[in-house]
């Protein structure tokens, strides 16, 4: 056992109680998106929304949060215990600091803005969803001076995402890829070095044949199915039910097939963080992931870092021409070029792997003048297309590839963005941890060493779970704290064949 | 609305919560037998411990039982709100009634009872099970105790299942149809006038064929997709999630088709019920059947009475054509006579409709003497094939087809077998009403008039949910009691085509 402090021992055994209703509403939460019929919607809402609400009674308990407070004061624990105690710390904090109507408030506005916001982007109709996103941005900057902060309220809400990430830190490092960025991406568009189109952007699949190019892609990077499983949703995600219980789905819009392999892959990388977390944390707060963007840095990883790279071609390539056909006829240096199209373009989810940071950046840069009240809601879409046009040379024909394309502020989430473009360096940078310690990566990918790959993230990161801060993960197991560089060589390296 | 009184909102209002965790129990429970990956059962496992003790915690919270008993005691309630009072104040009786460490006892022993019942069974060795057996006899004689009872202990366990059951009603209901049965059997099996053997039980047939003809007919019994599935599971079941999300399974075993069809249709019975609950009641108290019983008439209903009647081949058999195609060569008469095989023999889930209740006789009798302490487990594997020999004329060869053939007992279930042949009275007794009411049943079958079936089921049994006892449920909406003369005749009819 990692656990012999009785307070601690005490604290996780209450909260298998909270463990169990995280534990269900994770299942709620995926059979809504995959199997729920749809007549089930609105008793699945009230039971999700009363299931929370038990779950926050329970985890401000007075003795349970008395509980909490001596673990934290305690000397001699080791990591484990602390981070038990900081983790529940943290997360009763926050529900202490905002207010429950606020809480309230926030789920059941955002619950109709979604609503509100899908019938907008339907119509391209921004002044339909403009008075439910200015109430958002008002919520947002109640509870950051609710949550409080040092230099700027949007440091309160880009916290609850990302533990200790202020925008200072976000600032930086904005500062340090955006030029670097648009650098490489007018230098590949001139030199024409990757395609901005591909004929195979259109071929039509089979669902059945892709999904079985699906499995087996996983099955070879080491997808356990008796841990997981693979479905069908209109967004995929990953959904963590319990340390053996991690599944993953996907989408099939039947052209454009790289689309669903590379979202599979993503969400593989996801849920190895999960499944490698160290099987004694199971049932405890500890068991996810250290925060939103190291989670992101392995889904990146393995989508881009591995996925997109050359040498991924000859794992997957036998795969496609088994299940799909139509690849027989194309190059493995034709197939590296389609997965790797380069293309300005307006809706982020779409966007590669050297645009993406810059459709990131400009929501950051938005989100942080609107929670610092320097940005009304009027003026969002005008600024939205000027800064598009500014970092990306296009400017959206109306509303729908523009301003209301993404879900994220509907739902009221405002500082979630930034967790992607940390997820982006994470990842370039655990990929110079690993060529130090296990050699070049292109030679792990063709010689299929996924398994020293997955050691070398488990023993890294994963089996850590949120053991400790995302900061002090990077330090301790990485030996230096987040840096940029190792972002800006690998796409110098990959996009312009330079070394940094 | 239908609840007025201020108390009755109050608890309802709170018991959403408690409600909720019982859908989240519903899904649970679902997705294990689905969907789940084998790894997840220890977490799983404990999820669900958690969250029913968290569940029993809130109902036995001293506001809630406070508000229950005031309910209970006021004047001028509509039936909706008394039915919330009293089954809110029958559940709370029971939790209270019994020790948590009982409660405790009895599912931890359950819990290993049914892993060693399997390898019991697997191995044909009764000497492993016993000792669990003996234990759970012993705990479920002192749940007796702790319950109360005035003639019979076992009339406590019989009331848990089936609320107002007691040993003199089930007594009197088997003195009148086991020698009845017994009656028409031997002129059955004389007289060859139902096969015993057919040679369609060893065809073979393509599961997803199979499956288009299950939903087929479904389809045209009206089970409505957008409020439920069709999965698969090793056992097949119904869920109510909800009141829009009923979800039922079946199995597929690859020959012999009338299995998963009747017992596909079985569970469609049994989820029609809890579709047609008035949508009032959802989230309450009253949202699910009014007993084990009246829940299982439902679905022998539609499965035998609808199912196996010479009228309803005309309904399925072009849907069988259609998709397994061996059936064609078959005459209406031909596949009859194939889904009313009468055979005595030795497993009860294999059982046909008229041996079925001489199989719960038996259980019933030797429940009764164990629970009153007349009959040792030492004794149990004799007395069971004395009893079969007796009542079916044949003698198990092993364990494993006699007393080890069900699940029920190694779960911690005794008294609930009983459910199953007053299932089987009432659904002959509904029968009775239906033709009073709506003209013959194979004229409704034939001129598919399933809305009107559907009609008549909802007006007078389902969309009461639970607002009545069985009981009272009877009396009022048939204007009758439970009564066995109806199966009698059913019986008569159907064997020997003669009227009562």
């Amino acid at each position: 056992m990692v656990f012999h402090d009785e307070t601690v021992k005490e604290i996780l055994d209450r909260y298998k109680t909270i463990w169990s209703i995280g534990h269900a509403l994770g299942l709620l939460s995926w059979d809504n998106e995959t199997y729920m019929p749809k007549g089930g919607v609105e008793e699945r809402s009230t039971a999700r929304a009363e299931l929370s609400v038990l779950a926050r009674r329970l985890l401000l308990d007075e003795r349970f949060v008395e509980l909490v407070e001596r673990a934290l004061g305690k000397e001699g624990l080791n990591d484990y215990e602390r981070g038990v105690a900081r983790v529940l710390h943290r997360q009763i904090r926050i529900q202490k600091s905002v207010p429950e109507k606020l809480v309230f408030e926030l789920v059941k506005t955002a619950g109709e803005a979604t609503h509100v916001w899908r019938e907008a982007r339907k119509r391209g109709d921004f002044q339909l969803f403009k008075p439910y996103l200015a109430k958002i941005v008002e919520l947002r900057r109640s509870y950051a001076e609710h949550l409080g902060y040092e230099d700027h309220p949007y440091d309160a809400l880009l916290d609850l995402y990302e533990e200790d990430l202020r925008v200072k830190d976000v600032d930086s490092i904005f500062e340090r890829i955006v030029p670097e960025t648009r650098r490489i991406l007018e230098k590949v568009v001139a030199g024409e070095l990757f395609p901005s189109r591909h004929e195979l952007e259109e071929v039509v699949y089979e669902r059945e044949a892709m999904e079985k190019v699906n499995r087996e892609v996983v099955t070879i990077l080491g997808y356990p199915w008796d841990r997981g499983r693979l479905d069908v949703s209109p967004h995929p995600f990953t959904i963590t039910i319990g340390l053996k219980d991690v599944r993953i789905t996907t989408r099939y819009e039947g052209r454009d097939f790289r689309r669903t392999l590379f979202a599979t892959i993503h969400e593989f990388g996801h849920a190895l963080y999960n499944l490698q977390v160290d099987e004694r944390l199971k049932m405890t707060p500890l068991a996810s992931g250290a925060s939103l963007g190291i989670h992101e840095s392995q889904s990146r990883f393995w989508e881009n870092i591995v996925g997109r790279s050359p040498s991924f071609i000859d794992v997957v390539k036998p795969v496609l021409d088994k299940h799909l056909g139509f690849t027989k006829k194309y190059e493995k240096e034709e197939l590296y070029r389609y997965f790797n199209i380069v293309r300005p373009d307006y809706i982020r989810v779409e966007a590669d792997e050297l645009t993406y940071n810059l459709h990131i950046y400009l929501r950051y840069e938005l989100e942080k003048l609107m929670i610092a009240g320097e940005l009304s809601v009027d003026d969002l879409p005008e600024q939205w297309d000027n800064l598009m046009e500014e970092l990306l040379g296009i400017r959206p024909r109306n509303p729908s590839e523009g301003v209301l394309q993404d879900i994220h502020w509907s739902s009221g989430s405002i500082g979630y963005f930034p967790t992607y473009t940390i997820g982006n360096l994470v990842a370039a940078q655990i990929r110079h941890h690993v060529e130090s310690k296990l050699g070049p990566l292109s030679d792990l990918i063709v010689e299929r060493r996924f398994e020293d790959l997955r050691g070398f993230l488990r023993e890294t990161i994963h089996k850590w779970g949120s053991t400790f801060k995302p900061k002090d993960l990077l330090l301790r197991q990485l030996g230096e704290p987040l840096n940029p560089e190792y972002l800006v060589n690998y796409l110098n390296e990959k996009y312009l064949r330079e070394t940094g």
